[in-house]
């Protein structure tokens, strides 16, 4: 299933192989998971990320799992809970190892089974994927047509691309799209401090897919949108709860406050499992990952002799915070894209479209 | 005139020498300008920058100048001009350079009163810093009454303290005040990408005055504001137009909104110097400095073995673009602090405060 645009995959030897994307843009360099620890472990250290790929590898994970625990279910339960504790935001780790314990219940082959629903798990979420582009690209296409425009500016924050989720990405497939389709596309892509996933991973996803693209400070989106210079924001989502409040990469609660105060259409695009529908006030309940000071602290890059390095670009003794997330109020967002059509960020809406899920 | 907390003074030699503010946090040094061509240089390279303080540095640059031209006042003049046009935002810029040129209209000594002018010019600044300080810390102490709390939270965003403006700064003054009066004081330090005039400048200052701090990415204020982390944000300003639109270091705008949106009180701090009553509608006028993209795409640091030094941070092929300014609306401010008292950010009421300014 190694596909130009995956992230995952199973690798010759049927293990799980990831891009370490804490490596990229310098270098492209690939793991492989063979242990429970080594799947937690990537999750936390950010080798892998993104809502949808934490999801995939989560999946792959309990497959993982299943060769480690000799057979017995309760033992492989233990196993996925550590998993699913791997990262506190991320709703698709949690539901993709619960559906994954759940499909395996009544299972008496885990490593058989374990292999093949985690396959199919990731093959319908790039059809989810493929679905938001669609549905996405219709938006941009009558934005265009509203604005008697022939070219679009999508601004972007942090990766939700196919770094991200299987198999084009979240917010960056419906750019995708726009290409196949012939559309003029120019993305902004937020730095996306502190760990930079916008100028480091949607920059380098979509140079590798020659998309017109600007790498702007996560300081700047306010001022090309009091500019007109921003058609519409698309973002990702780490969890949305029942009301449509979005848990999303911190900082992107400032862009939708900037983009209503100019008007600009701010969409979120996600797979239904984004959903978290035990949480009914998202800017209240939903818990937000505190990570480590010293990415704040502490800069990846290449030097000129194109060496990796980290750097210190504080002073030493300065302490730091490093929150990872954000939630940005329904209130904000102009529409949900999802692989079951546009839907408006509101309760009964909501309710009323993915009711089954 | 030197002092612990100023960031340029004449040396014994009579030269201008100032503090390379580039190398903060890491190296302490100081360069000496003996040149017009090196005034220039050190404003457009930022080895100083800051609203007041480019102003006073064009003050004594103007002296500097009028030991190169020989008596001339046509020629100074010249040299003048090139100065003011080293940065456009900067509205003390040309304010000082105005104001000195007007100065030493009948001079028959430019050396000797164009150095006493700066000397003047420069502690007046001083004062004016100092009653911004009181004027600030008073607010401060409402707030805390209001609140009924002994502890002021304050976001500030890029560097408005001593390396800024002489001698204790705009935005940074009220807390320093705040100290002084024995106030429990904790401040949120914006990063400020690209140039992280926050997580080098502002930290490196409260450190050296022991004035307890958090660095924070630029995308954290929103988060912090939604959860009443944040009492009060002051920042500085670089120019202000008549209605009181504020250009700002990039990013200060999403502050502004994420402030209103939080009912969080949003001051900016300045000296009169700052308006510029030229400008009716700062939003629309004021011009923006575009900057080189290597801000955006390289970051300064230190490596492990204490080395500073330059990496890039994003895909080397990936374009940026690196707006300077944003210009915060007025109808986002809750007040200026001024060396003449709190005002509120209205043409008429600055009219009224401001006009024999």
């Amino acid at each position: 299933m190694q596909g130009k645009y995956r992230a995952l995959w199973l690798n010759d030897d049927n293990f799980l192989e990831v891009i370490d994307q804490t490596k990229l843009p310098f270098e492209y360099e690939t793991k492989v998971l063979k242990t429970t620890d080594e799947v937690v472990e990537a999750i936390k250290d950010m080798t892998v990320r993104g809502a949808g790929v934490i999801g995939s590898v989560a999946a792959f994970g309990i497959y993982t799992a299943s060769m480690e625990v000799d057979g017995g279910y309760e033992k492989l339960k233990e196993k996925a809970s550590h998993i699913r504790e791997s990262r506190p935001t991320a709703v698709n780790l949690m539901w993709a190892v619960d559906k994954m314990m759940e499909l395996l219940k009544d299972s008496t082959d885990l490593v058989g089974d374990s292999k093949a629903y985690a396959i199919k798990l990731n093959d319908e979420e790039a059809l989810e994927s493929q679905k938001i582009a669609r549905f996405g690209c219709d938006i941009i296409e009558d934005i265009l047509k509203q604005k008697n425009k022939t070219k679009i500016n999508i601004l972007t924050h942090c990766n939700a691309g196919w770094l991200a989720v299987i198999d084009e990405g979240t917010a960056l497939a419906p750019i995708y799209e726009a290409q196949k389709r012939g559309i003029d596309v120019h993305v902004w892509v937020d730095e996306t401090r502190p760990r930079n996933q916008g100028a480091s991973l949607t920059a380098w996803e979509l140079t590798q897919s020659g998309i017109n693209h600007t790498i702007i400070a996560d300081n700047t989106g306010g001022h090309l949108m009091q500019n007109g210079m921003v058609d519409m924001v698309i973002t990702g989502a780490d969890r949305i709860s029942a009301n449509g409040d979005v848990a999303n990469k911190i900082g992107t609660y400032l862009k939708a406050l900037a983009a209503e105060d100019n008007g600009v259409p701010f969409y979120v695009a996600i797979p239904a499992s984004t959903f978290d529908f035990d949480i009914r006030d998202g800017v209240k309940e939903i818990p937000i990952e505190l990570r480590s000071e010293d990415e704040v602290k502490y800069m990846r890059g290449v030097d000129s002799d194109g060496v990796v390095r980290e750097v210190l670009v504080t002073p030493k003794d300065s302490p730091a915070i490093n929150y990872g997330f954000d939630v940005t109020p329904a209130r904000l967002i102009t529409g949900l894209i999802t692989n079951k059509g546009v839907c408006e960020a509101d309760f009964d809406k909501i309710r009323e479209k993915f009711n089954n899920h």
